[in-house]
């Protein structure tokens, strides 16, 4: 194998499929990325851990076709670290790889291609449907943080996403809180899948970092599916199992409706916080009266009293929320004004935009103790 | 005590007196700010560890003179987040603290005075000198990270400075290398301190935190010293004992010289680190033959040679060097062209201006087993 290429695009390149590089194994082939060099004058990069393999097409200036595994990081910082000129790559007898520029000279250590995980190879293609980019990172930055980080908890780790003729939604859920993004979008297809949260934000980098306008095109086989983003192959395992009904869950007749500044309030509970540390559980209460909204917390280092102007319709109330899952809601939404729906002080509080749905949170309240 | 200040003023007092605090204790009172509310309209706030105590004055609107000791991080984290309006502080009875903005109102906990320690206590002042600010952060940067960070290593931690009627230096070494700083600048008085080069690296950030144009004036006890940037004062323990005689250890007769380019010198070597991890002393070896300068490294992972075009006049030469103490030294230079002077490939080299003294950084070179 042997080929050139600029310093910059392989940089780019190098820094896409690397995001599927495991840095959980001590098995030097599992932290390899594979470079294959083809007559056509592409160089195509793959990456793979057990979830998730990622590849890049590259132009290439290819004189000796072939292909061969470096270890991702030292290849990586090699290339980074090189000035921005023309890269002569050379596969040697002797599992050893030649990098050249004008003044430097590497040889470092290379792998076998048959080593190679082949965890990347596709399926049958069952679906092929097209996502909008925007729409895509849009809704998963809205969604992803409410998934669980906690691997045992299953399907919770996912996000759903529900594909219909005219309309997409996704939703993530981890039994504290619930987040819902709604878009209208056409499909020529209705579909749905769950893919987990950290793999959805691994794609939605990726799409931040393709400098092409295509949409994401979505070829989807029965347990894996393959987005195509620029010149960027994801293959991915989907997950298994029964999504929770979260149509059910989300309630209906919360009649105490809130209207409020979205900053103002966020500033407030994120004061109150640094002194609602008491039991690790963040506690801050709020009393809706009137139109005044008052929020509290207290820990042994002292306590606070927090007040905010809002426009209520309904009763009164008081609740106790974990500061950290309203904080974690306030932060993903761009409105400057938003609607809190409150049915009583046991029962979970809605977040939605003042005028339509693009999205919804539920969050659970936490019980209050004497305080 | 009873005073109103405005928030991004009492932001500022703190970021600076903070820098004070220790955080390796559990004491709460060690953790503490003291605030200090005077009859004539200033604030005074006093932060100490061991070491060393800042105190910063500034201007409050005094409803009611007094002193309490408020929770450094706490009261820190509260009024770095309250928006940029008047804030009221006023001294309960029964240790605590109220502060108060329009919206927001916190309790928090305080400690009496008299539990506040008085490491700060002046000494009788021996001499009063004044140091160039610009002057004073650049040769603490351009010396301090030859210092050793091994707290056994006694007066090693230290930077020995020198102040003549003509001209100032800062010297730090750890044993493996050597770092001076010369500069001209005027004083009327002659002195030299050992202060270590953490608390001065402390002070060039407190020199770049002050807004006014004031040099700094330091005031020499027997034991300690005050220095006076701005409204800030920083009150700290001189290390006692002799300083090693470094004038005698940087070689004068090293005729070997190169003229090299500092930037190109610097990628070279970063590029040659990555492969000279082995037995974890970054070793890399110069070539120094003609005028060409040739960096080798070698790990399990492969070797690198990097050329550099150079000047030379003397005789060629072979030596080895740990990377990181040759990279600390160039990222510490301005200058894009550097004069390096060597001896045998078992002595020190110098690094050096191409004309004039204000750096010698003196490196001690490593042997080279057969590579």
């Amino acid at each position: 194998m042997k080929f050139t290429c600029n310093q910059q695009t392989l940089t780019k390149a190098l820094n896409t499929v690397s995001k599927a590089v495991s840095n959980r194994t001590t098995l030097p082939i599992l932290k390899g990325i594979l470079l294959e060099a083809k007559a056509n004058g592409k160089l195509i990069m793959t990456a793979s851990d057990l979830e998730i393999s990622i590849q890049k097409e590259t132009e290439a200036y290819v004189e000796e076709e072939g292909s061969i595994v470096v270890i991702s990081k030292l290849f990586g910082d090699i290339i980074r670290k090189l000035p921005n000129e023309e890269i002569s790559i050379e596969s040697n007898e002797e599992n050893s790889v030649l990098i050249k520029t004008s003044s430097s000279e590497f040889t470092v250590v290379s792998f076998p291609v048959d080593e190679f995980p082949k965890i990347g190879e596709k399926e049958e293609i069952k679906d092929d449907l097209i996502f909008d980019k925007e729409i895509f990172k849009d809704m998963v930055r809205k969604t992803s943080f409410a998934a669980s980080i906690d691997e045992s908890k299953g399907i919770l780790v996912g996000i759903l996403t529900e594909i219909g003729r005219e309309k997409v939604s996704m939703v993530a859920l981890d039994g504290f809180r619930l987040a819902l993004a709604n878009e209208n979008m056409t499909s020529a297809e209705e579909n749905k899948f769950i893919i987990s949260a950290k793999i959805m934000n691994e794609i939605s980098k990726i799409i931040s970092d393709d400098e092409t306008d295509d949409d994401i095109r979505i070829l989807m086989g029965e347990k894996k599916a393959v987005f195509n983003i620029g010149t960027t192959e994801v293959i991915l395992r989907l997950m298994e199992g029964e999504f929770i009904k979260y149509k059910e869950i989300i309630p209906k007749n919360n009649d105490i409706n809130v209207i409020i500044g979205k900053s103002i309030l966020l500033e407030s509970i994120e004061r109150a916080s640094l002194l609602a540390k008491e039991g690790k559980n963040n506690l801050i209460k709020m009393t809706i009266k009137n139109n005044l909204l008052t929020i509290t917390s207290r820990s042994e280092e002292g306590n606070v009293k927090e007040e905010i102007i809002m426009e209520k319709t309904g009763d009164d109330l008081e609740i106790g929320f974990n500061s950290k899952f309203i904080i974690d809601v306030l932060k993903a939404i761009d409105d400057e004004e938003i609607s809190m729906n409150f049915k009583t002080g046991t029962s979970p509080c809605v977040v939605k935009p003042v005028e339509g749905n693009s999205y919804e949170y539920l969050i659970l309240p936490v019980r209050i103790p004497s305080m």
